[in-house]
């Protein structure tokens, strides 16, 4: 699936993936009142709002992009319909071509990590049959736990050809609060991502590893360090756009060749309507904008990496 | 949430919670059976049947113990038929006037951690309407990305009168790759139990905080330098049996008022028809087995703490 996620990459000349992080305040009005007057104004109505929501997002912008991120807990809000929604926009990704990046951030140890990584990117046999419960190509995953918490995870992408990008250095304020505490003169963070590189050399694809780093856009000094120390693990950066990240911060993320980062953006596209500079579109033309806010994030991220 | 736990674990005279964590291959076949012949051997029938099994495990031990704690790893590996049969777990758990602790092991930043508090421990509002999504008592929660994730927990904590617990030491043998690495003299764990303290001093029980910290059993010289760092926060211990933590191990995480810690067994009370101990039972009446297994626990913590 890296490899998969590289071609796509490359074809698409945007090394961009959409966050589906779908707030309820996002949504258009008109899809709104369409949801809760069929399924009514409960849980099942908001998921529906939230799943046609997306559907429209992906069909605007799924032939500009390689790749989507559903953030996982925006659907688990909204209960068992919340996730039913999750299963929904995952499954339709899939069916448009797009590589689906599960943004779950679990971990856990031993059997109980190998029970989350079945059910995001593996499969349950029962009597010789294959059931797959949410069949992501790539999750993320929490290291807090150590090698325990991942190895489960490893061995279900290298059988299934999947992936994960385990978190290193994350974008908010306070990542640095245990993430950069020194520990033999070097941050945590990059303690963690010499395992993520030891983790990642036993599931290599053709030029690039399973196992990736989440490093956030807004520690460009840190990118640049992490960028050197894991060559072969793709970096998956959240933080551009509404969390303060820019293109030029991001030049240091990729590799010589042009390749070795993806860059997350979610409200700036999905909810780019709301913003003045899409104004114009309007709320019915809501997908509209964010293919738009795709085509200028494409247009950033090259400027900036040439 | 927290003042209930410890009156219920006063009541008991149990500091036991049972870890509600089934596989399939735990289930007895006359539940295995009935269930893949009502549903279809399909993950809705797997779901069913670690339903059933739950359920008589609850009617055998409800009496018996102050709370439970479902994993749901275990059930989402089943994807959707999976996460109903948690929240059927949860929601039973809660008639039968169990404390139910969700061992979800989320963290996010920001609106995402509030996402996953709403799902897990709050409530969505629709058009003046209430909704709950998941509806547990406590949650486990990972600190790795800092008070930025913590809070948003802390603050519907705050308003439902709920709760959770922070990973800390955790029990697994890898966890020290990071959580034992020394920083500023002093390892990880320690600097993320100051951080329990200080987030905790906020959401005050009685005698309690709402915000208790996770301490493997398997760790019991940590767990006694832990009990001193955080004496206001309820200690959450895994790793008592199959794990290979014993009754002995685990007086130090208790305070002298004998309160502070309350230990969880899964597969040795859920699975314990399976132990030769308790095979005298059979798989018929596997509930009987697991009525007995906690029995012992109590009898065993009961020793260790006098």
């Amino acid at each position: 699936m890296i490899n998969k996620l590289v071609d796509k990459i490359k074809k698409t000349e945007a090394p961009i993936v959409v966050g589906l992080d779908p707030m309820l305040s996002y949504v258009p009005e008109h899809i709104l009142n369409k949801a809760f007057d069929e399924y009514g104004k409960n849980l099942e109505g908001a998921a529906e709002a939230i799943w046609q929501y997306n559907k429209g997002i992906v069909d605007a912008v799924y032939d500009l992009i390689p790749a989507v991120k559903p953030q996982i807990a925006m659907y688990e809000q909204f209960g068992i319909p919340g996730l039913i929604a999750f299963k929904k926009t995952v499954d339709y990704c899939k069916e448009k071509d797009l590589v689906v990046i599960g943004d779950i951030k679990r971990g856990d140890i031993g059997s109980t990590s190998a029970a989350y990584a079945t059910g995001h990117i593996g499969k349950v046999v029962i009597d010789g049959q294959t059931f797959r419960g949410f069949d992501e190509d790539f999750i993320t995953v929490n290291p807090y736990l150590g090698t325990d918490g991942i190895k489960p995870f490893a061995d279900v992408c290298k059988e299934e050809k999947k992936g994960m990008f385990i978190l290193v250095k994350t974008s908010n304020p306070s990542s640095g609060e245990f993430q950069d505490r020194l520990i033999d003169g070097k941050p945590l963070y990059e303690h963690v991502a010499k395992k993520v590189v030891e983790w990642g050399a036993d599931v290599m694809g053709d030029s690039y590893s399973y196992i990736g780093a989440v490093v956030g856009a807004t520690y460009p000094e840190m990118g640049k360090v992490l960028r050197e120390l894991m060559p072969k693990s793709y970096i998956l950066v959240p933080g551009y756009g509404a969390q303060g990240g820019k293109g030029k911060d991001l030049v240091h993320f990729f590799n010589k060749d042009g390749l070795g980062a993806i860059v997350n953006s979610s409200r700036g596209i999905i909810a780019a309507y709301k913003q003045d500079k899409y104004s114009q579109f309007g709320s019915e033309a809501y997908a509209d904008a964010s293919r738009q806010a795709v085509l200028d994030m494409k247009e950033d991220l090259k400027q900036a990496i040439r």
